[in-house]
């Protein structure tokens, strides 16, 4: 897909320098930091000189790094995570002098999700292991079990209901990973388990953490500790439908966040309001995503949900199509406020910007009556008269106010 | 494109029938309405038979009609509207047996722009004239000048700032329009110029009239006459970011009225709360589409408008994109609110969904300081980390707060 490694570098410290007049240092450590004297320890990596520097505002933009679990065999050689681009290339090194091609996904998130796809693009046997009795625990039991079919139509064995308990190898090299019910083996492993805050010099600095153990922020991204800001992967922020800390390290988010914190670190006074939970992942040719609240958030956070859902043509019959699109919406009984949504669909089907569609309905708190009457362009090469996102508002009502007609249902050319 | 017209016919009398039990009557015209006897006054065309039938509620769903010069040379043949089925099937037979093949397409809005792709497709020579000097004036003179580069490149001629003042022909058959610098020879002319609401049975039987001549309804979808409704392109509707009666005739709203309309015939009590004026359509392989104000409208509605545009790619860098996408955005400079959006784009650039992502914004009148905000879903093969009407709404708001930043600007891998 992608020719060459470089081309994914989003900016380099050259073009930091030249477009915005920023420093930046690579190959060097920040070893500690003095709120009280505004001052951090600097490490050279090439040179191992030491020295001081000073700051007027600090921001720290630690990211997350890959959970590891705490097996010995984590460390043997064909044991791998991705979360930096030497991740990609060591695996893509390591593949090319493999001659056995069985791999272990360890973990059915996106990451484990994109991996089971560019393995398999390579021609690697996959396995799937998940904890959860089914794969991508975080969307619902329907669209889990649309992404599994999915999975195991591209040949991906999917594992389901157990865990790894041990990670096993000869002469320095992966051999297997050990589950309850048995050995898997493997000549590669990778790790999707998740990731974690990296936050040890903050805390070292006196700064205090929040939700998921991340770094506290205010919505101008301040710490509690004057002149120091914190955004991206290492924050928490705030989710937006239940008003709750929540840590949800995410791409776009860390790119607002950065904006906001850059902001006021430059003297602005921006909010950043928070996060509903958008999330989004390719898996072969299908998307599947989730926005805002699913059934059980829902509940817990007090509200009483209705769940929705809808298999749907993105265009009119007479018309090349890329379905089935499925959609599905929870909101609330008792206000009929939009919780939440999930998508899944083949690639050509715009599940992603359906999903977009639904989670700015979210993200502006309509009702599931508002958004049957959302005014979205309609001509026939790009959805139904009625789309989907207006069609699933129109059952989530009638099933609200007990009126749901038997002329929204399936199969009819809307 | 479709194999068979049949494809085309949403619902066929016998499925309204086993669908939903309801009995269509076809070649049967109402000729007139008694509100007073709530009676109705039928003639069937096969038989010739006339006889009066009674109604509970009745309901004027009699749509608009393409709008025809009075000239006389409109009635040659060769001069079509396309606004049936029947006039698609009636070009395609007259183009069978067109030895020299020039056509004339006169309007350049939605079926002008169609009907060019569609004579190209089949070989025809194409010459487009448009009253004003641009093509599809309803777009902002940016965009227009996109459109116009588009048409040309696939070999439509465009005669801008011209009118027609005669359609002019010999033997019955069209041999020119004659426009104030010349005549244009044509044999075959399509007339797009625009549609006029069917009202004069309504008209007859006392209903009053609104905006563009159109039905006038309430929110009910009921007319000034009790018991009686209209819907769809005949019926007026209220524009929601203006708060004006309007008259916007497009097929998802006069479904959306018709739903609504059905609701409260049967008993229901649903407001339709209005449109924003979202439109789109597809020339060649770009979409071109806009919703709610354009800086015009927007200053004429009593707004401080503060356009902004961008040129974006859909995608990083680093993946196979369908740029560039060009999107604009009016807000209010005193409130900030986003008032409208338009896009131009390739087919593979999502423009009509991202369009959608912006027409919900505007519908539940966010502010470009909120739309910064969107929780969009992310994965490259979706979007940048920051999609285009994310970056739109940080530059709009820059604009508006006088804090703009360079790192905004085009060219940047967001």
């Amino acid at each position: 897909m992608t020719a060459d490694y470089r081309s994914l570098i989003a900016r380099t410290p050259a073009e930091f320098k030249s477009l915005n007049g920023i420093d930046v240092l690579t190959g060097h450590e920040v070893m500690s930091v003095d709120p009280a004297e505004k001052s951090i320890r600097v490490r050279d990596a090439a040179s191992g000189r030491e020295y001081d520097d000073r700051y007027d505002r600090l921001l720290f933009s630690t990211g997350a790094s890959a959970f590891v679990p705490p097996f010995e065999g984590a460390r043997l050689e064909g044991v791998f995570t991705v979360r930096h681009l030497a991740d990609g290339l060591r695996i893509k090194e390591y593949l090319t002098g493999l001659s056995s091609r069985r791999a272990v996904v360890v973990g059915s998130g996106p990451i484990g999700l994109e991996m089971c796809e560019a393995l398999r693009s390579v021609g690697l046997d996959v396995t799937l292991v998940e904890l959860a009795d089914r794969v991508m625990p975080t969307i619902s039991a329907d669209l889990s079990r649309i992404v599994q079919s999915k999975l195991e139509s591209e040949g991906v064995r999917c594992v389901l209901g157990q865990s790894v308990t041990a990670i096993d190898g000869s002469g320095g090299l992966v051999r297997s990973v050990s589950t309850p019910t048995g050995p898997l083996e493997a000549d590669l492993v990778l790790l999707g388990i998740g990731v974690k805050p990296v936050t040890e010099l903050a805390a070292r600095a006196g700064v205090e953490m929040g939700a998921g153990g991340a770094i506290k922020v205010d919505p101008r991204m301040r710490t509690n500790v004057e002149d120091v800001f914190a955004a991206g992967d290492c924050a928490t922020t705030v989710n937006t439908v239940t008003g709750a800390e929540t840590w949800l390290p995410l791409g776009s988010t860390a790119r607002k966040q950065g904006r906001v914190a850059g902001e006021n670190i430059a003297g602005g006074s921006v909010d950043f309001p928070g996060v509903q939970g958008t999330a989004i992942v390719k898996c072969f040719d299908m998307t599947v995503g989730r926005t805002g609240l699913d059934e059980k958030e829902a509940r817990a956070a007090g509200f009483d949900p209705v769940v929705t859902g809808i298999e749907a043509e993105p265009l009119h019959k007479y018309y090349p199509s890329a379905g089935p699109l499925h959609l599905q919406v929870t909101a609330d009984r008792a206000t009929g406020r939009a919780l939440g949504a999930q998508v899944a669909g083949p690639l050509g089907s715009a599940a992603d910007k359906r999903l977009d569609i639904m989670a700015v309905a979210v993200g502006s708190r309509m009702t599931v009556d508002e958004m049957q009457y959302m005014d979205l362009a309609y001509a026939p090469p790009y959805s139904t008269a009625i789309d989907s996102p207006i069609v699933i508002a129109n059952i989530a009502s009638g099933r609200i106010h007990g009126t749901e007609c038997s002329c929204d249902g399936a199969g009819l050319d809307l």
